[in-house]
């Protein structure tokens, strides 16, 4: 090393020390003749003190410099308390600058006030600054942390392939030219999903992986084309093995990173409880504003709008004060998420019931609304009326909102827990049954021989752990006979020939005697975030990409040049696949 | 679990115990009535008794089943002590088919003889085998040991991205087109190299990654286009810091998995010396067999063919005794490594000299040469003539070639060093200059002012680890200075244009302070490859693709639809950049 000690290591005892100190010039001040310059590196920052000017001379903010100098203690009155090595301070008697550094795009100290888009173009001078280089500190210790957790348990690490055949996932593959094989192309995974299982079939028993993920997905605000997830799974298991495992390194990382306890277990809530009570698959449970079914309220209502499938309501406290604008822009809001506008009853101080829907209530429907809904003199009740489903994520999203607008939300809490028994299947909207989780996903033992009579019905044997509001994991008990997986194809409409072209590989693995077996997943940037207690996972990332792909560091994407396309094989017709290839080729 | 045991752990103090396990069927073998199966889980396999026939009727190989028993005491004279469970046996009660097996491509137990493309193609039951399934876990050991030691020293985990620009690394970037950018692509990393080093610029000191590379190269025997590398930057640092990691994790990867201490510090040798002593750069030292420099030996030779700027001989000990079908081979063996063909002298046991080129040689040429040589009677002379380097590299390969075919390698040995000192450049053919590490890499000290003087003598901060002749890691001390950088540039042709648009925003980065830094890097298949004991990076792969890039387990990759290519934009023109892209972009 160039230096004998970390510049933020520097205490006291090491008073009369000579030291060799490298790192970056973070703050310099002039006083009279004498000049005091902050040197971080990356374990902090001591105060170099420079007693001739002229040492100092050429030393500006971020320059990279080698300092040779005496600790000795500050001067009484001069300690700062605030620093750790806020006691001494180093008498430099030699300074080399390792790398100049021209005017910087935004400070690396204090506050930014620059686009993200500038912070990413410059992200290696981002990094520099304390809260971003701390995020990237926190998301390393955590990958730590989890490894050390899964180890504990068995797991065997297994790296599976980036180059690979498009998997069933959903979303569209990102796509490779495959120039030794003109006119083919492999997919980048969307997760390991297959592979995974198939390491089952392999028995390794417990798999766990680190894993990059690829998705070409739609523009969304906190989305990235690839992303990380800790990926598991595991053999002979039930539901609670998982769950067991999922607590273990969830609570770990709280322990270690927060010095937070977590509960365990972590309770347990049905879906349809979730969306009963919250209007959501992933509740936040720092708050209460639950969803009150009026459905049985109002069935013999005269009010037109809500003679529906479904009545609800979320009452906002202190919401009857808000003004007509404020009224107006509920409704804004809820076109905005697709639907019509957002009837609300606005509880007078006095008791009287105000807003446009009140007056089409009958007199009983006035009279006993506040008890139903247990809203007070003051508060707004907003309702949903309709299709059950729909109408109810309307009212978990104003919840949600009421939440964050009123302030109801303890931001320091965390509420964990973990929605189980979601339904197989959800309508398509065409008539059909498309998967909630995925098609390889077990019914619950007690559908198992039946789930095919009432799809709209059957549960799965699923698990999403949330928190704060966040899906941060998810998983369930696979499928592992073969006549219970054809039995869901044949409710999803898969043909035996769409399954094998899609997933026959996993389906002639599934033969050779596949285990019970079960996994899970976690978003792993979304973990970190939490953790470094960042607003997006682009906090987390060290080399983020914008919203639509971009990179405004390397500038990638790019044009490729027309000897690049004729090299990989862009535009060559795919020959006649050799007789190797499997019958799921 | 759906279990209470693994079947591997049960020992003498079960006995007694009812136990349920769960496991694959892995013989099965019928005494009179009564059936014996061996049941193989993840640890182990355990002898299960069916005093029942019928109880067993149905189990085949690889069934997977689930059993409820007694553990019980084998009859004395009935244990077997190579299995770690061998004094027990467990009498079943109940026997569950979890699921059957159709009849196996290949046997789990015993020796496998099939092609590694049918053994691709089922790898999920490949992996069942123990050997296959050993190596798996030697990797994962391997990772979970890795992460260990960089976390003893201090090291951030930093993820980074798979969806990039190109890297200057020599060979093709994998290509992916981007939909949302219709004409634009990623590429993907050849490696981590440009953002560890602007890691590096941000100040975050110590880097390290499990990361995986891609590079579209031509085939060879044992590539695969993606692979792993332990990925490592420090800031700081002199070659010696940068060292001491790569020998810690070496050594704690020896010491815990295989229990063989590496002395420490490992010999290092120039490029030079292995060049002339091994004709390599990666010398393999578990046997002798040097290279002999006869350049100055031959300087008045009559022979036309050794009237050479080098020549060089290597002994074969035993080699006069090969018949003229043996020696011709080896000239077979230079021409296909692009030699005219091998020279040989052999050394009759009378100490004669024969062979063709004996005549050629001088009288005092032949008296001497065997004590030139170091040749005994009986002993092969093969001579290489010509250009220094490749007259080397042929006599390093025949020297290798000698080891193998005359046993004189000690496979059980290991053999560590670090190649250190290597030239900057080499010839490009072309009359120009080419990096021999990258464009990045640093001159030695004494070197830093004057290396574009003379380039064919400038020494490189670099350094290589090799084991068995293998190299398992490099990296190099980098350049920090944007001035040196430039002329590293023009010794290489590179122009200020080309820099720009390759690396211009590593160029822009080193404006800001960038400190002193150096790293390494480990390719990570080719170490557990070592630690596994196998003999293709293959054997320590998941699920590897064949040489010409095609998966026999999923069959890819494939041809893709219209549909995808039309909304991956691959046939798109790009639309000009946004004017928010960097300069480099």
């Amino acid at each position: 090393m160039i230096r004998t000690h970390e510049a933020g290591s520097l205490r006291r005892e090491h008073a009369g020390q000579h030291v060799t100190l490298a790192g970056w010039v973070a703050r310099r001040r002039d006083h009279g003749g004498v000049v005091f310059i902050d040197l971080r590196d990356a374990s902090g920052i001591v105060q170099v003190v420079f007693r001739e000017e002229e040492h100092a001379h050429d030393l500006r903010s971020e320059y990279c410099v080698r300092i040779v100098g005496e600790v000795r203690l500050r001067p009484a009155g001069n300690e700062n308390p605030d620093l750790p090595t806020g006691e001494v301070e180093v008498v430099a008697s030699e300074v080399d600058v390792l790398s100049e550094s021209a005017p910087l795009p935004f400070p690396i100290e204090g506050k930014v006030d620059v686009s993200e888009e500038v912070r990413l173009k410059y992200r290696y001078l981002d990094i520099r600054r304390q809260e971003v280089a701390r995020a990237m500190r926190i998301r390393s210790q955590a990958t730590y942390l989890a490894h050390e957790v899964m180890r504990e348990h068995g797991f065997v690490y297994v790296e599976t392939p980036s180059l690979t055949r498009s998997t069933p996932e959903g979303a569209r593959d990102f796509l490779v030219p495959v120039r030794l094989q003109p006119g083919n192309w492999y997919a980048l995974p969307q997760s390991p999903q297959l592979f995974k299982q198939l390491l089952m079939v392999s028995g390794l028993e417990r798999y766990y992986q680190l894993a990059r993920c690829f998705r070409d997905e739609d523009l969304r605000a906190d989305r990235q084309p690839e992303f990380t997830q800790i990926d598991v799974e595991m053999s002979f298991v039930d539901q609670d093995d998982v769950i067991a495992i999922g607590e273990a390194l969830i609570a770990r990382l709280w322990k270690e990173i927060l010095g937070y306890e977590i509960p365990l277990p972590l309770p347990r809530m049905s879906y349809a409880e979730a969306m009963a009570r919250y209007g959501s698959d992933k509740p936040d449970l720092r708050f209460g504003c639950e969803l009150v079914d009026l459905t049985e309220y109002f069935k013999n209502t005269p009010f037109r709008v809500f003679q529906a499938e479904y009545v609800g309501a979320v009452v906002m406290p202190g919401g009857a004060s808000q003004t007509r604008k404020q009224l107006d822009g509920w409704q804004e809001w809820a076109r905005s998420r697709g639907a019509k506008g957002l009837a609300y009853v606005l509880v007078q101080p006095d008791g009287e019931l105000g807003g446009p829907v009140a007056k089409n209530l009958s007199d009983s429907e006035r009279a006993g609304l506040a008890a139903a809904t247990g809203a007070k003199p003051g508060d707004a009740i907003f309702f949903a009326a309709g299709a059950r489903n729909a109408s109810r994520e309307l009212l978990g999203a104003a919840r949600l909102e009421i939440g964050r607008r009123c302030g109801l939300i303890d931001e320091s809490a965390w509420s964990f827990l973990w929605v189980v028994d979601a339904p197989m299947f959800e309508e398509d909207g065409e008539g059909g049954w498309t998967s909630v989780h995925h098609p390889f996903t077990a019914p619950k033992p007690e559908w198992a021989d039946n789930f095919q009579d009432n799809p709209g019905e059957a549960l799965a044997c699923a698990y999403d752990m949330i928190c704060n509001g966040m899906e941060i994991g998810g998983g369930s008990i696979r499928i592992h006979r073969a006549e219970m997986q054809q039995r869901v194809f044949d409710v999803l409409g898969i043909s035996k020939e769409e399954a094998e072209t899609k997933f026959g590989f996993l389906l002639e693995a599934f033969k050779y005697g596949p285990p019970p077996h079960g996994g899970i997943a976690y978003g792993w940037d979304r973990v970190c975030m939490l953790l470094a207690g960042g607003e997006s996972i682009r906090d987390v990332i060290a080399f983020p990409k914008t919203a639509s792909g971009f990179d405004p560091l390397t500038g990638a994407p790019t044009p490729i040049t027309a000897q690049q396309r004729k090299e990989a094989g862009v535009d060559a017709k795919p020959a006649a696949r050799e007789a190797a290839a499997p019958k799921a080729g």
